[in-house]
C-alpha cells in the first residue's frame, strides 16, 4: 500500500464514547444557575403585531426575564438575518410566519419557560396567507417585504437557448414539484450561552458553522468578535440543519444570558425543531430539454423556483448551487437557468445534504429518461452519449477538468449494475418491479460566490511525550471529519493513529474556516491539516538533522519512529524526537492553512469557474411498487462514487449508506404538510422517516483517482452521496409502473394517484 | 513619544472586573456535580508507616471515595517529584514530613471531605525528627532518602580563592541566617479536575505553569499529555508558590475525578496553604569575603545552605539560581561557591519571587556595608571601586554584557538619594535611625540550566470586525502580565490597546511556554506576541497591497487605520482591511514563537552564559529602630531599577511597590516556626504580614534604556523589585544600631537580643 494510514478504517475517534453513551451533548452538559430558554411563537402564519401582552409570563413563578422586541433598546441589535437583514431576533411589526418570536423567556426549568411562552399573548391584525411561491410572484400579492416577494435570483445564459430550441426535433417541456425535508438529526437545536465574568461571551451548542455563530453573535450583541468565543459541542447531527440555524437559538440565549448574567439554554424539543428548523427547499422546476434525433442535447431551459419561506435566510447560497447543478455532467451548447428565491409564508428554506442539487438532479435526471424513452436507447446510452469529457467547455462556460471522472462512474454503473436486465417479476402480479439511475457532478466546497468563506486552518501541537493533538474550524457532526483529520495528520507526521486527539471545535483556536457544509471538510480543513503536519515534521527533522549530525533531507518520521529514509534505521522512536525539540526550544505548535485558488466568477451570465473541484456519481436504484398499498419499495442501491482517495474507507461506506436512506427518505415517505403556513405534522409520528426495516441493500463501489489538490487525493462524500439517489427511485419508480413520475415524495398517496392517470 | 501604546499606562485588562468583584477565582466556578477533595495529612513529621485506617471516613455519609498509596495500584503513577521522583502521591512506607499524604478523600461538601480527612488515622513508628539542614548533614543522621540527605549541590570554581585569601589584608568571614517566607497570596491553593467523556481531563486552576500540571497529570494518570488540558483559571496571586506546587492538588483532584467520575475540587483552606504549600528557603549562608586595603575585593568564598524540607521539589532549580546570583554585580578574581539543598523534616522549600537570590543578596550585601566599614568608605563608594563594567569577566566566566547598567543604577542612587546624610534624629532618644542601600544584578528569565523551558508562544487572531483576540503560554497571577500583552500587540499591529483581548492561559493554545516564573514574561511571551503580530501584519499588508495596487513596503497600520507610510493618508480603517484579508483568504491566526539564543554552561565549575540578560536594581531603605519593642519602621524606600523599555508604566510602579513591600515582610516581620517539623502558626494572626499601615513611603527611579532583545526593550521587573529590600532594610538597622544584623526576620525578638549583644 501507498499510505500508511490513510485508506486503512481504524476504530473512529468518537465511536466508543457514542456508543457507550459516554458522549455528552449540550443539554447533557451540567452548569450550575442554568437557566432555560423558550420562545413564544407567532401564533399566525401572517399578520400585523399590535401588541404582546408578557404580563401572565412574568407573573409566572420561576420566570426570570422575559423580552419583546422593545426590550432590546439600544443594547442589543434586533437583526439575525444571515445573509440579509431581512429577519428580526423578535418580532416588532410584521409577523411572517409561525416562527416568528413574540417574546423571549428565561427560566428556572424547561418546562416553566414553555409554560410561560404559552402564556404570551398578542393582539394582531391577520393578513392574507401565500400559500406557495407561485401565488407570491403572481400580480397584486401581499407583499412579505419592502422589495417584494422575490428575494433574490441567480441564472447561467449559455449559448442561444431560443435557437437551439426552435431547431430541435426532439423538446421534452416538464413540470417537476419536490417537497419539503427535514434534517430528522437525532439531537434538536440545543445552544448553551455562558456569560464571562469579564464581558465575554462563551457559547457551546450543537452546530456546523461555529464562526457563524461568532458573526451573528457580534451583531446582535454589538460586541467584538474576540469576545465572543463559540465552541462546537459533541453534535448528533446536523445535515446542513445547524449551519445557520444554531445563530437564532444562539441569539436568544445570549441576549437572555446577558440580560440574567446567568447560563442560558436553548433546547429545541422535536416539535419545535421540526417547525422551526429550517428544512430542505420545497422546489417547482420547469424543465425544458431539446434535443437531435439521436438524443444529443442542443439546450437545457430550466426554471427552478425556491420557497425560501419568510426570510431568505441562507437560501440565495442554496439557489446558488441548484442553479450551477441544473445541468449535471451533460454537456449543452445551449443553457438557461433562472432561479428564483421567493418569500412565502411557509417553512423556512435552508441547507440540506445536496443544498438544491437533489431538487434539480431530480428534474434533470427524469428528464433524461424520458429522452432515452424517446430516442428509444437504454438510460445509459443517453447518458453516455451526453455526457462531457476533459477539455470542453462546461455548461457554466469553464473547461471541465482533465480528470473528469463523470463518464468513468457511468462506466462502472453500466458494467457492475444489469441496467438493461428484465427485472423477475414480483411473486405477486401487483408487485410491479423497475431499476433507474442518476448521475450526479458534485462541485466540492463553496461555490465561487461564497469562495470568501473557504480558508481553513488547522491547530497542531506535539507534546513532549509524542502526543499529538489537532484542532480544525470544521466541524464532527457525525459523519467522521475528526477521525479523517487523525488520519491525515497521522500520515503525514509518520505516527500511528492512536497518537492523534482531535479537540472540539472552537473559534479561538484557529482562523475562521468557514461552515461544514459542501462536502468540503476532508478536503480544505484536511489541507490544513497536512500543511501544519508538515510544517511540524520539517521542524522536527531539522532538529533531529542538528541532533543526529545528519542532513535534514536523509531522515524521515515513519512508524512513530525517526528514521534514515535509506536505509530505514530507526534512529530513535517519536517522543523521544518531540522530547528533544523540545529541549532544543523548537516551537511545537503549528498552524496550518488551505485555500483553493482563487475563483473567476461571473454572476451576471453564471459562468466561470463554479467550484474548485468535482465528485462524480451514479445511483442506480431497483424498486418494487405495490400497486394496491401504492408503497415503493426500494430493494437495491447501487452506488458508484468517484472519491479520490479514501481517506477512512468504512467511513466513506457509511457516508454513502447514510446519503442512500436519507436520500431514499425524501424520495419516497417523508412529507412536511402544511396548511395557511401551519405545519401540521412536526413530530415523527405522522412526518415518517425511514427506519432500519427500510434500508435497502446498499451496494458500494468507489472509483479512487486521486484528486491532485485533495490531502492524499481526497474529495469529498458527504452530499454526493444523496444527491442522486431520490432521482434514480424516480425513475426506477417510472420504470416499474411505465408512468411519468414529477413530484416528490413518491409516498402512497401520490403513486395512487399516479397510477390513476393515464 | 517613540510608541504609541508602549510606554504609556492604559487601564489593565483585569482591573475592573477585580475591582468590582466580577472575577471568578476557581472555588467561584460553579459545577454541578462537583465533589470536594480533602486529603489527610501526615500527624508525624517523621516515621515508618505502618497501616492506614480509613474505615471511619468511608463510613461517613456524604463521602464518595477514599483512597490510600494501595489504591492507586497499576493505574496510576505513585510519583509527584517535580524534578525527581522521590515524591509519593500517596504514602506508603516512609513519612518525611507533615505535608506526606495518607489518605485522600472526594465528598459531596468540603466540610464532609475534611472531616472525614479527620477521621483517618494510621499506625506509625516514629523516627527522630531532622531540624536544620546541618543537622541532616551531620554524620550519623537518620536518612530521609536512600541517597542521603545531601539532595543536590551546585557551585562556582573561578580563580584561586585560597590563595587570594592567604594574601588579602582584609578578610570578612560571616554566616548569616534567613529564614522561610510563605507567598501570602489572597486566593490559597484552587484546583478543579473535570474528566472528559472521551477519557480526557480539563483541569482548571490557580496556578503559574500549566504545562507542569500538564506533564505532572500525564505522569501520574499514565495518559497522553494531548488528552490533558490545563486552563489557568483567573489566579489571585502565586509568586512563585504556585509553580509547582498545584501539581499536587491537581494530582489529588485528577485521580479522585477519573475515579469518581464526577468534577473534583480541591481548595485548601489557609491553614492547610501556609503549612503544606512550598516556601522560600531558609538558608544559612557561611559568607568569607577578601579584599585589599583600598577595599577592592580580591575573593568570595560562599557556603549556602538550603533547606529543602522532606522532598526535592524544585529546590535544585532554587538553588542553581542562589549560587549564580551569590557574587552580586561585583568583580572578583577568585571565587567559590557552595550551594547545597539538604533533606530535612520541615517545610517545603521551593520558588518564591527572588528565587534564593534574596538571601544571598542579604548577605553579600551585609558584608559590603562590613567591608565598607572596614575600609572607612561609605557604602555607595565601596560598591563603586567593586562593581563591574562592560567587557570584563564576571565570576560566572561570561563576559559582562555591553550595556550593562550596574554602575547606572549605583550613580542614580548616590545621586538621587542622601545616602551618607546624617539621618535626622527621632523625637524620642530610643528611636535609632539608619539608611542602608543593597544592589542587585538578576538575571532575567531562565538560568541556563532549565533553558529548554524558556521557549515561548502565542497565538493571535484577528476578526473579521477588527478585533483581536491574543493567548500566550504565560499565566496572569495579578501581576499584569496579560496587559503588557495587550499592549504589546496594540503597538505591533498598529490599533489601540481596546481591540486586544488576552484569553486565559491554556495548554491546548500555545506551544509549552514554561513557567510564569524568572521575571521572564513580558521578554519571552512578549517577543512571541511581538512575532505573532509581525507575521501578521506582513499578511495583512501584503493583501493590502494586492488590493490597493500600492507595494506592501509603502503601507503600514498605525491609529487603527491602513496608512501611506510615506504621507500618512489613512487608506482603510483596521476593520476594513481586517475584512479584506478574511475574503481574500488570508490566514488570520499566527502562531508567534520567541526562544533567546542557546546558553552554553559548565555545571561541573558553574561558569558560562548562565542568564539571556540581566536587570540591575539598587533599593535604598531609611528605617526607624524602636529600641524599647525592637520594631523596625521603614520610613522610606528608593528604588532605582534597570528596567530596559517600560511597557506599561504605572504596571511597573507597582510591582516596585509590591516587591518592596513583600520583601519588607520577609526583613521585618514574617517568621514561619517550625518545631519539631511541624509549622505552629499556619494562619495570619500569628504569621504576620505587612499591612496598608506598615507601607513606607515609595520613590521610584526607573532606569530606561532599552534591552536589544526585549519586545520594545523590555526587561523584566517581578523579582529584581523584591531581591534587594531585605539586604537595604538590614544595612539600614544596622546602620541605626551600630551592631551587626546577621539574621531575618529583624521582628522585634531579634532586634532587642541584638541590642543585647556586644
Amino acid at each position: 500500500m501507498k499510505f500508511d494510514v490513510v485508506g486503512t478504517s481504524p476504530v473512529r475517534l468518537d465511536a466508543y464514547d457514542k456508543a457507550t453513551g459516554k458522549s455528552r451533548y449540550t443539554d447533557d452538559e451540567p452548569l450550575p444557575g442554568v437557566l432555560y430558554g423558550a420562545i413564544a411563537f407567532s401564533p399566525v402564519s401572517h399578520g400585523l403585531l399590535k401588541s404582546v401582552d408578557v404580563s401572565k409570563a412574568k407573573a409566572l413563578p420561576g420566570v426570570v426575564k422575559v423580552m419583546v422586541a422593545a426590550d432590546l433598546g439600544d443594547k442589543y441589535a434586533n437583526n439575525i438575518g444571515a445573509v440579509r437583514a431581512d429577519q428580526p431576533l423578535l418580532a416588532y411589526d410584521h409577523l411572517r410566519w409561525r416562527g416568528d418570536r413574540l417574546a423571549i423567556i428565561a427560566a428556572e426549568s424547561p418546562e416553566i419557560a414553555r409554560k410561560a411562552a404559552s402564556l404570551v399573548t398578542a393582539e394582531i391584525e391577520e393578513l392574507p396567507v401565500i400559500h406557495t411561491s407561485e401565488e407570491a410572484l403572481a400580480e397584486g400579492a401581499p407583499k412579505l417585504h419592502e422589495m417584494g416577494n422575490l428575494a433574490d435570483s441567480m441564472c447561467i445564459r449559455h449559448g442561444d437557448v431560443e435557437k437551439a430550441f426552435s431547431e430541435s426535433p426532439i423538446i421534452l417541456d416538464n413540470r417537476y414539484v419536490v417537497g419539503y425535508q427535514d434534517h430528522a438529526y437525532l439531537e434538536p437545536n440545543s445552544v448553551v450561552a455562558i456569560p464571562g465574568a469579564d464581558g465575554s461571551l462563551l457559547l457551546r451548542g450543537s452546530m456546523q458553522a461555529p464562526f457563524y455563530v461568532q458573526g451573528a453573535l457580534a451583531k446582535v450583541l454589538k460586541k467584538p468578535m474576540s469576545k465572543i468565543r463559540v465552541q462546537q459541542a459533541t453534535t448528533g447531527g446536523g445535515f446542513g440543519g445547524k449551519e445557520d440555524y444554531p445563530n437564532e437559538p444562539s441569539a436568544v440565549a445570549s441576549v437572555l444570558a446577558f440580560e440574567t448574567g446567568r447560563p442560558v439554554k436553548v433546547i429545541y424539543n422535536r416539535e419545535e425543531d421540526l417547525a422551526y428548523s429550517t428544512k430542505r427547499h420545497s422546489m417547482i422546476i420547469e424543465h425544458k430539454l431539446a434535443a437531435k434525433e439521436d438524443g444529443t442535447i442542443t439546450a437545457i431551459k430550466v426554471k427552478a423556483i425556491c420557497d425560501a419561506g419568510a426570510y431568505l435566510g441562507i437560501s440565495s447560497i442554496v439557489a446558488e448551487r441548484a442553479n450551477a447543478s441544473a445541468t449535471g455532467p451533460y454537456r449543452s451548447p445551449n443553457v438557461q437557468v433562472d432561479t428564483l428565491v421567493v418569500y412565502t409564508n411557509n417553512a423556512f428554506g435552508g441547507a440540506f445534504r445536496g443544498f438544491g442539487a437533489p431538487q434539480v438532479t431530480f428534474a434533470l435526471e427524469r428528464q433524461m429518461d424520458l429522452l432515452a424513452e424517446k430516442v428509444g436507447v437504454d438510460p445509459v446510452e443517453i447518458r453516455r452519449r451526453n455526457t462531457f469529457s476533459a477539455g470542453e467547455i462546461s455548461p457554466l462556460g469553464d473547461v471541465v477538468e482533465a480528470d473528469v471522472n463523470a463518464m468513468r462512474v457511468l462506466e462502472l454503473a453500466a458494467k457492475k449494475t444489469p441496467i438493461l436486465k428484465e427485472l423477475k417479476k414480483g411473486k405477486e402480479a401487483h408487485i410491479k418491479r423497475g431499476i433507474g439511475l442518476a448521475a450526479v457532478r458534485y462541485g466540492v466546497g463553496l461555490h465561487a460566490g461564497g469562495q470568501r468563506l473557504e480558508g481553513s486552518g488547522a491547530l497542531v501541537q506535539v507534546n513532549i511525550d509524542g502526543s499529538v493533538r489537532v484542532n480544525i474550524g470544521g466541524a464532527e457532526l457525525g459523519q467522521g471529519a475528526f477521525t479523517a483529520m487523525a488520519i491525515i495528520a497521522a500520515e503525514t507526521l509518520g505516527v500511528s493513529y492512536g497518537r492523534i486527539y482531535v479537540g472540539e471545535a472552537d473559534t479561538m483556536l484557529v482562523p475562521d474556516s468557514g461552515p461544514t457544509v459542501a462536502s468540503r471538510t476532508t478536503v480544505m480543513s484536511g489541507n490544513a491539516v497536512k500543511d501544519g503536519c508538515l510544517i511540524m515534521k520539517e521542524r522536527l527533522l531539522k532538529c533531529a538533522a542538528a541532533d543526529t549530525g545528519r542532513k535534514a533531507g536523509e531522515l524521515d518520521i515513519k512508524g512513530d519512529a525517526l528514521i534514515d529514509k535509506k536505509s530505514g534505521e530507526i534512529i530513535m522512536d517519536f517522543a523521544t524526537l518531540a522530547n528533544k525539540a523540545y529541549c532544543a526550544k523548537v516551537n511545537l505548535v503549528a498552524n496550518g492553512w488551505y485555500a483553493p485558488d482563487r475563483k473567476i466568477w461571473n454572476k451576471e451570465v453564471g459562468q466561470g469557474q463554479s467550484y474548485t473541484t468535482y465528485a462524480h456519481a451514479v445511483m442506480v436504484a431497483e424498486v418494487a411498487v405495490d400497486t394496491i398499498t401504492g408503497q415503493v419499495h426500494v430493494e437495491k442501491m447501487h452506488a458508484i462514487h468517484d472519491v479520490g482517495q479514501a481517506i477512512h474507507h468504512k467511513g466513506i461506506e457509511a457516508q454513502i449508506e447514510g446519503g442512500v436512506v436519507q436520500g431514499m427518505g425524501w424520495a419516497i415517505m417523508e412529507e412536511l404538510v402544511i396548511k395557511d403556513g401551519k405545519m401540521l405534522n412536526p413530530n415523527f409520528t405522522d412526518y415518517i422517516i425511514p427506519t432500519i426495516q427500510d434500508i435497502p441493500e446498499i451496494k458500494i463501489t468507489l472509483l479512487e483517482r486521486p484528486y491532485k489538490n485533495g490531502p492524499y487525493g481526497a474529495k469529498g462524500i458527504g452530499e454526493p452521496s444523496l444527491i442522486p439517489v431520490a432521482a434514480a427511485i424516480g425513475n426506477a419508480v417510472a420504470n416499474a409502473l411505465k408512468k411519468p413520475v414529477m413530484e416528490l415524495p413518491m409516498n402512497p398517496e401520490r403513486i395512487k394517484l399516479n397510477l390513476l392517470n393515464k
